[in-house]
């Protein structure tokens, strides 16, 4: 199903584990099966390609998620999708991103803390509160919920292809996606 | 008029003065003119956005060219035009660059250092020959010139209109850009 686009920035924002990255993967891959331009910007390509060398304070973090903007920016602006899937944790930098960026789409991916804890995908929560990890986001690092994102997910409890409909609900609606 | 085009990166590489920032922009205006989808990568913007923090060392410079090097990848395999100049001075570095991104085109402003020196418009030859600054490309740090690149133009020596073309003429030849 061929479908036409707009350049614009999809930005996933939740704590670690929540399901940020399965999630942008599936709309990923619906848009590019519909042929659209597509470019992911998640943590780990950004920690390579733009931020080695940045650690996670305040400011490093900051640093990090404007680098992001910058490069969804030049993307979205050229008729590129540009879907980044980081962490986040400030609303005020991630609003600063959206300033800077015309079609910008936010979704909260959202899960209570000690769902995440239990689930523990990569073990880093169980390190994280025995001390072993510092600056953990939700356990020693804060997380800001965003106040009005434009998607709200709550992978706790909602089955993956009901929170994948919100989101391209959201894009069709806002007719940056458009299934012909 | 109109231009036809695909995504490539242009590359301007040449020590500081050389004329990469002013023919940057003429060959940036014609593209424009022409409807072309365009990103500048220039020294400043870059330093600004991407890479706050990096020095002048050969490690950081280095950082610094990959990190261009990655957007400019991005953007090139999505149908943008990239241009980029930095003064870029390690070989090793931009054949790396080279490497990635297939539509790349390699553009040396040359030109001797004493012209540079004489000319010195930001007054920073001056300085750097009275050792005030240190680590100053051709002065105290190495410029690598390219070995093959795709055009050289010599601005000591050539008329800048001239060289434009010689630009535009090895961007039709390698079916980049196409006028209609």
């Amino acid at each position: 199903m061929k479908i036409e686009h707009e350049g614009f920035t999809l930005w996933f924002t939740g704590m670690s584990g929540a399901g940020k990255s399965t999630l942008s993967e599936i709309v990923v891959r619906r848009l590019r099966e519909g042929g659209a331009k597509v470019e992911v910007l998640d943590g780990d390509i950004v920690r390579t390609n733009l931020s080695q060398g940045l650690g996670f304070s305040r400011e490093d973090r900051d640093i990090n998620i404007r680098r992001i903007g910058f490069v969804a920016e030049l993307l979205s602006r050229n008729g590129v999708i540009a879907v980044v899937a980081a962490i986040s944790p400030y609303r005020e930098t991630r609003e600063e991103v959206r300033r800077r960026i015309r079609n910008f789409v936010e979704v909260f991916v959202s899960a209570p803390v000690e769902v995440l804890a239990e689930r523990d995908v990569k073990g880093l929560y169980k390190k994280a509160l025995a001390g072993e990890v510092g600056q953990f986001t939700g356990i020693s690092d804060p997380y800001e919920p965003p106040v009005s994102p434009d998607v709200t997910v709550h992978s706790d409890r909602e089955a993956i292809e009901d929170s994948v409909d919100k989101i391209w609900r959201a894009l069709e609606e806002r007719g940056l996606v458009k299934t012909g």
